[in-house]
């Protein structure tokens, strides 16, 4: 079963129209991605990014939502390895209102391996690679 | 000449990497967008929302990130309309670094037309349907 | 022991100075109090707002930060209720860093009890206003 | 006459009440504060933080809230340096509804000198002293 960080919707995140603003969910999957990192591949993104300058800049996202969230929801958002190359990896995301079978919203971000020193793109080092490997078999 | 907003990285708008939390980019987006509405349909969002009951949440997204952007860039948010269905219309958004020709992003949002009471689909008025078709023609 | 919501600082709360963006404290604040709610309460706020029709706007704040959180920080959002008048609850708020004794921000907030219908202030229901000076009494 | 950022309410700013979230209020006060920076004292606020290497976090917020924001309000926030110390600043904040006379938020935040290298506080280089000085006799 894939990994799923429970969040919940919050008073500041509706919107006008009374649902979530949807830039909110891109806010959810990173969440959701720094929990996937902590609770899977059991090393904190905090450490990822500060301690081995290592970040991962999203080159391409796509997203597809349909129904809408409300305040009150307890959502689900799936994190699951899709694919991954020398120099880039691609996320997917599902969220779910909790109790329901179906995602509401379906989505993915490719994202690179970027030195933050020299602020260039390089290959994903070896203990790095093994570790999103190990998840890409298992999800 | 598409219509462009300005807008300004802001301080809060960075993230531990450096640069901009890409989820603000939806924001912009919809900052923009509400621009377009006021500057180019000549009706402001918050007229179409709270005075003709009419919503437009996204049911898809994708973007294209090429370049990042700091703190201390000015940029310009180009809105187009690119397609228009009889219940849901397509925005396209170039982001540009200012004084820069090509844009750092390019992203697109599919929107549908709410009726914001029954929370239901619905076609687009007519008088709306011209608003936006005028866009199409020119842009 | 006053209630205590666990909150983990996101990649996104960082700002150009490499510190949590300060506005996100009070988005802290409101977040922990939907947990105060939910766990302290035996009421989840969306059920007060959305089903009660009762809002609680924020018509004075203030706040101490004597040190600043980086990315990475785990916190714990103490929430108390300090004082109940007739229309009025002032609400406490100290943040706390995983482990240690002394909070680093301290802060209240008055709210005001509103009709959300009206929009007009208005007395504490009886079923809240017991259901609040349970907790004055215990915090 | 002090100075004053023109700033629109916008569609994700609203929270589930209806009315603009008030955590936000801190972020465009940070806002108004980034342009006063550039429109009145004729630096920009990264250059200070990234080229000077001096940061402001704030150390005391306080803020009063007379009546609420819409979605589709103008507002105007206005910035005056109210008070100056060897290492301190205290910046006040008043949001006006364009074309109303009286501000429905009154507020003001100390901040203090910080050199980002060390992160420790410092003294007003004289330079910084001078520019902001000049402010607080003026407003």
């Amino acid at each position: 079963m894939a990994f799923r960080s429970k969040l919940k919707i919050r008073f500041g995140d509706i919107d006008r129209a009374g649902i979530v603003y949807y830039p909110r969910f891109m806010h959810y999957f990173h969440v959701a991605l720094e929990e996937f990192f902590a609770g899977q591949l059991g090393i904190e993104y905090h450490t990822v990014v500060d301690t081995h300058r290592i970040g991962l800049p999203t080159v391409h996202l796509e997203c597809d939502f349909s129904r809408p969230f409300s305040y009150g929801d307890n959502i689900e958002v799936e994190v699951r390895i899709l694919n991954m190359g020398r120099t880039s990896i691609t996320f997917g995301y599902r969220v779910f209102r909790e109790g329901e079978d179906d995602p509401r919203i379906v989505g993915r971000n490719v994202t690179v391996c970027l030195d933050m020193d020299s602020f260039k793109k390089m290959d994903f080092p070896d203990w790095f690679r093994q570790l999103l490997e190990e998840q890409l078999r298992d999800t």
